[in-house]
C-alpha cells in the first residue's frame, strides 16, 4: 500500500526545536531565520531529509513557511491548510498566519526591527521569493542575509540521509524521443534566449530530458538531480553516483557528462568565472544558483526553464502510453465505483474506500503488463462535509463513514510507467431525501455543464487556459455560485501530476498547444455540507478543419475513462448538445473498458448500465 | 455637420519637410528623431497644433510614429492603417512598417549605428515608451536623447496655434458629484499610494475631476490642461487662462488653484525640489513629467492615474443621463434604419448615409432639450468589402454605393451633454441570393449569440473583462471562425468614447465594478467581402441575489436602444434563452422609444414591426 493515513506530525516538539534553532542563530549573529517547506529543487514533494518545516513545527502540509525571530515565530499557510495547521502546530510557539492575508514579508516588516539580520538558506528559496522578502525588510532598515550552511540542519540531530534510490531508464518505446533529439530542441531554446548555458534544477525537467525516472520522493517518479545544458558541448548531469547502476551510467554517459551532485555549486562558479550568460528561472530555481554564478562574474538571462514547454507538449508515443494507462486506470475505477455502489451505506469509511481503490488499481495493473508504480498523489477520499475541504487528506482522526444520503467525492490518480492519471468522481450514497437529491442534482448538473463546455470547446490556435476557464463556470455563475480553484492543471507523462506551464485558470497565460495534457475539474463546495467535483484529463489536439471554418483551431480529447454518476444528473438542465456529449462519452467509456480481458460478466453488465444513454 | 469626408493628407510634402527636419537635426548634433502622433496628453484625439506626424509625413491616422535618420526614415502603423499609410505617405521618403512585426526600437536597432544620438521630445512619449526604445538603442551602443525644444516645431512654418476654446462647467445635475467629493476620493487614492501628490496629464481625468468640459480637440469634449492633486492642500489646475470666463474661473477657484499651463513644468521641478513623492503613470504620462520631478530631487511612485477608476465607476446621476442620451440616440438611429430600409439599393453612398445619420441625430437632439454636442467619433459607414476593414473611415475616394445584396455596417456615436453613445448595426441591403443570405445569416447569428452571451452574463464580484471575453467568441469558435479585436472598450460620460481601465478583452485585467460602461461588440469580418458587428453599450450592475445563490454577483444592463436586423437572424441557431433575450430586448427598445413625442405614426409602426418577437 503506497498510502498511509496516520499523521506523522507532532506539535509537542516545536518549543524545544525552536529554542535549539534560536541558540544556533544567536551564535551566527542572526536575529531570525526563514524555514520554507521547499528543498533545493522547489518541487511539490520533498524527501524526508528535506522535511525541515515538518521537523521544526509539526506541520506536514505540502506548502508553508515558518519565520523564527528571537521572541516570536509564525507559520504561514494558504487556505487549504488553515485547519490542519492548528492541529499539527503548537500555536504558543508558531502563530498560524494566513499567507493570503499576510505574506512572510509583511509579517517580518511588522515584527522585525531596523538593524536586524534575518537569515535564509539560498538553496531553499527562489530569487523571486528572496526579492519580495528583501524589499519588505529593507523598508524597515533590516536585512535579509544568505547563510552558507543551514543552521536548522545543525540542530536537526536525527535527520534522515538524502535518498539514493536507483535510477531507471525510461525506454524510448515509452518516452518517444531519444535524448539527443530532446537535447537539440532544448539547446535551440537556450541559444534563442541568447544564453551560453541553462541550469536545470527541476528534477522533472531533468528526468524528461535524459529519459530517466527514480523514486527519491513519494508520488512522483523522480531522481533528485541538477543539470547544466550547454549551448555548445555536452550537457552535464549532477547526481549522486550511488543511484546509478553501471548500465544506467553507461546509457547516460552516451549523451551527457555525469558528475557528482556535490560538484554542482563549484560548476556554477566555474560558469561564472568563464563569464558565461546563463539562463535562469527566477521563479523556479534556487537563489543560490543565481548568486553563485553572478558572484563569480557570470551573467544571468532571466527566463523560463527551457525544458518546461517541450516536456508539456507530449509526443505521439507518450500520448499512446497515457491512453493505455487510462484504460487500465478506468477499469480499476469502474471496479471501485461498482464496489461502492454495492456496499451498504455506513458500512465503509473514507480510509476503507481509499485502500480499496488502491487495491483495485494494483490488481488491475498486475493483470495488464504495466504494474502500479505509485499513486500520483494521496487520494482525496471524502464524504459529506469533508468533501467541501479542498486538498482533504483522510487520516485516522478525520475518517468518516460513507453515510446514507451523503455525497462521496474521490479524487485519485496513479503512476504507471506509460502514463500518469488523475480522476475525480462524485457519487451519491444510499437514498437522500427528495429535497437533498434535488439540491445535489442541481449543483452536480451545473458542474457537469461546465465540465462539458470545456471538454467540447473549440478555440483558435494561440488561445490560453485563462481564456477558457470561464467556460467551466458559466452554469454555476448563472445560479449565483462559484468554485475557488482553477479549472485545470497540467499533467506529466509518468512524471508530476501537477505540471506547468499550461493550466486552465485565470493565471493560465500559456497558449494551449497540441499534446498538452490538462485536467478538466470544475467543482462546487458547500462548506460544512458537501463537495462535488468532476475531473477528467483532456489533451489539446489540432481540430480537423470545420467546413467553412477559416482559422487553425484546437480542441480537446478526453482521455479519462469512467462513468459519471447518472443518479446525480438533472437531465432537463442539459441542452441537446450536452446530452449528446455525455452519451457519446459513456459509449466511448464502455467501448474502451468492456474489452478488458479479466472483466467479469457482472462487472461488464454494471458498466453497461452505468454507461447507458441519458434518454434511455 | 461635424464630419468631413475629405483627406487632408498630402504625400507630396514629405520629402521637403523631412529634409528641413534633417538640417535642423544636424545643427543640434542629432543623428535621428522620433515623431509620434501623440501630443503632451497622450490622448486619442490631438489638436491641429499637435498634428506633427500628419504635417511631416501626410499620414492622418489616429496612431503611428515616424523615425527619421540622416539617410532613411520609416513610419510605423498598426494593422488598421497598413492600406491608408500607403495612400497618404510617400514611401520613397518614409518606409511604411507594420509596428506589430517591427517596433520602432527594432527598426532603430537595425538601422541606426553605434555612437549615434537619436532625439525625442519627452512631452510626446511616455516613460514606458522611452524605456523600450532606449533599451534597443543601448544594445547597439547608440543613445536616445531628450530634446528641450522639438526641432520639428522649429521647421513647421505654418503651425496652427494651440486651441483656446471656452471651458464649460458640467453642472452637478449631470455630473452627479461635486468636485469636493471627487477630490476627497482621489486624494485618498494618492495617500493610499503613499504619495504626496499626483500629476494628471490626461485631460479626461481633469475634466471629470473638476466637472469641466471643452472643445479643444474633435469628438471628445475636453479642455486641454494639466493638474496636480496634492495629498494635503488644494489641487492645482494648469490651463490657458484665455479658455476661462470670469464665471468659470470663479467656480474653478472655489476648489482649486488655477494657474497658467506654461507654469506646469516649473511646478513639477518645484515638487522635485521639495523632495515630494509623486504618483506617476509610466504608461499614460509624458516622460518629461517624470524627468522634471526626478532631476529636481523628487521621487516617483509609479502607479495608475488615480482618477481612472473613480471616473470609470459612473454614479447614478451619470447613469440616468446616459440612459436619457440613449433614448434620444436610439430614436435617431431608428429613423436612420427606417430611412436605409426605405431607400432603393444603390441609391445611397456610404457618405450619404453617414451624413443622413448625423442629420437625424442633430434633428432628434434638437427636438429634445439636449443638443448634439459632437459625434463621439467619425462614423464608420461601410458597405460590402469596406465593412471588413476595421476602423474604416469613408472618404470621397473610398466611397461606395450601398449595393443590392450587400451588408451595410454602421458604427457611430454621439456626444450629448448627458452622455456619450456608441452603437453598431449591420443591415442587409436589397435582396441577396439565397446562398448569400444563408452565409450572412449564419455569421450574423453567431455574432449575435456572442453578443447575447455577454449581455446575459452573470459573474462574481471581482471578475475581469478578460474572463468574459471568450463568451462573445464561443459561437464563432465552434464554426472555426474568430474576430481580431477586443469585445468591448470602456466608455466615458460625456467624455471619451474610449476610456480605460475597464475593457472586455484578453488584456482586460481590471475587475468590472458596478457603474462601469463598456461596449459589447463582437464581429465577424470576411476580408474583401463583408463585415458584421453588433454593438450595444452595457453597464455593470449589482445583481439582485439569485434564489439559492451564494456569492455577490454582477450582471450587465444593456443601455443602447435600437432594433437588431431580424432579416439577418437564423432563428434555429438560437437557443430558447437567446430568443427570450432578443424578444425582451426588442420589447424594451419599443417601450423606450415609441413614446418619443415627435415620432410619427409611420415611424412608430416601422419600429413595432422591427421589434416584433422572433417567433411572431
Amino acid at each position: 500500500m503506497f498510502q498511509t493515513f496516520s499523521e506523522s506530525a507532532d506539535p509537542t516538539k516545536g518549543a524545544e526545536r525552536a529554542a535549539a534553532l534560536r541558540v544556533k542563530l544567536k551564535e551566527l549573529g542572526l536575529d531570525g531565520f526563514i524555514v520554507p517547506r521547499s528543498d533545493e529543487h522547489q518541487g511539490e514533494y520533498v524527501p524526508k531529509s528535506a522535511e525541515r518545516l515538518a521537523w521544526l513545527t509539526g506541520f506536514s502540509g505540502s506548502a508553508g513557511t515558518a519565520a523564527v525571530l528571537a521572541d516570536k515565530a509564525a507559520i504561514f499557510v494558504d487556505g487549504r491548510y488553515t485547519l490542519q495547521v492548528r492541529d499539527q502546530v503548537d500555536p504558543a510557539v508558531f502563530e498560524p498566519v494566513s499567507v493570503l492575508e499576510t505574506s512572510v514579508g509583511d509579517w517580518l516588516k511588522a515584527n522585525a526591527v531596523g538593524g536586524q539580520r534575518i537569515g535564509y538558506d539560498p538553496w531553499l528559496m527562489t530569487r523571486a521569493q528572496v526579492r519580495r522578502i528583501a524589499i519588505s525588510l529593507e523598508s524597515i532598515g533590516a536585512e535579509l542575509v544568505s547563510v552558507e550552511t543551514n543552521p536548522l540542519d545543525n540542530v536537526w540531530q536525527d535527520r534522515p540521509p538524502a535518498p539514493i534510490t536507483p535510477v531507471a531508464i525510461q525506454p524510448e518505446s515509452l518516452a518517444g524521443n531519444p535524448v539527443a533529439e530532446k537535447l537539440s530542441e532544448v539547446v535551440k531554446l537556450v541559444t534563442d534566449a541568447r544564453a551560453d548555458a541553462a541550469v536545470l534544477t527541476d528534477p522533472a525537467s531533468i528526468a524528461w530530458l535524459f529519459n530517466i525516472r527514480g523514486q527519491d520522493v513519494p508520488r512522483t517518479p523522480l531522481p533528485l538531480s541538477f543539470a547544466v545544458v550547454n549551448a555548445t558541448g555536452r550537457p552535464e548531469l549532477f547526481i549522486d553516483g550511488r543511484k546509478l547502476s553501471n548500465a544506467v551510467r553507461d546509457t547516460l554517459e552516451s549523451s551527457a557528462d555525469v558528475r557528482e551532485a556535490r560538484d554542482f555549486p563549484a560548476r556554477l562558479a566555474e560558469l561564472g568565472q568563464a563569464s558565461r550568460k546563463v539562463l535562469y528561472d527566477a521563479n523556479g530555481s534556487a537563489e543560490a544558483v543565481a548568486s553563485l554564478i553572478e558572484k563569480a562574474g557570470g551573467k544571468l538571462v532571466e527566463g523560463s526553464d527551457p525544458v518546461a514547454l517541450p516536456k508539456a507538449r507530449k509526443n505521439p508515443t507518450e500520448l499512446a502510453g497515457t491512453r493505455a494507462a487510462h484504460i487500465r486506470d478506468g477499469v480499476a475505477v469502474v471496479r471501485f465505483l461498482r464496489f461502492i455502489e454495492g456496499s451498504a451505506a455506513g458500512s465503509l469509511t473514507e480510509i476503507d474506500a481509499a485502500k480499496r481503490l488502491e487495491e483495485f488499481r494494483a490488481q488491475t495493473a498486475a493483470e495488464g503488463d504495466v504494474p502500479l508504480a505509485d499513486l500520483s498523489f494521496d487520494s482525496i477520499s471524502s464524504t459529506g462535509p469533508n468533501g467541501a475541504i479542498n486538498h482533504y487528506r483522510v487520516t485516522e482522526r478525520t475518517n468518516r463513514a460513507l453515510a446514507d444520503g451523503e455525497l462521496y467525492l474521490i479524487d485519485s490518480g496513479a503512476q504507471y510507467q506509460d502514463g500518469t492519471t488523475d480522476i475525480t468522481r462524485t457519487l451519491v450514497i444510499g437514498a437522500p431525501s427528495p429535497e437533498r437529491l434535488d439540491l445535489y442534482r442541481d449543483r452536480f448538473t451545473r458542474v457537469l455543464k461546465g465540465h462539458i463546455a470545456l471538454a467540447n470547446a473549440r478555440f483558435p490556435k494561440g488561445t490560453t487556459g485563462a481564456q477558457l476557464d470561464t467556460l467551466a463556470r458559466q452554469a454555476l455563475w448563472q445560479a449565483g455560485l462559484e468554485f475557488d480553484h482553477g479549472t485545470g492543471h497540467g499533467v506529466g507523462s509518468y512524471l508530476s501530476v501537477h505540471e506547468g506551464p499550461q493550466r486552465i485558470a485565470k493565471t493560465g497565460h500559456t497558449p494551449l498547444e497540441p499534446g498538452m495534457i490538462v485536467s478538466n475539474e470544475p467543482g462546487y463546495y458547500r462548506a460544512g455540507d458537501f463537495g462535488i467535483r468532476i475531473e477528467n484529463l483532456i489533451v489539446v489536439r489540432e481540430l480537423e478543419p470545420v467546413p467553412g471554418g477559416e482559422r487553425p483551431m484546437h480542441s480537446f480529447e478526453t482521455i479519462t475513462l469512467a462513468p459519471i454518476d447518472r443518479r446525480l444528473i438533472q437531465a432537463r438542465l442539459l441542452s441537446a448538445v450536452e446530452i449528446a456529449w455525455l452519451d457519446s462519452y459513456h459509449t466511448r467509456v464502455f467501448g474502451a473498458l468492456s474489452g478488458w480481458p479479466t472483466l467479469t460478466g457482472e462487472e461488464r453488465a454494471w458498466l453497461a448500465l452505468a454507461c447507458r444513454p441519458i434518454a434511455g
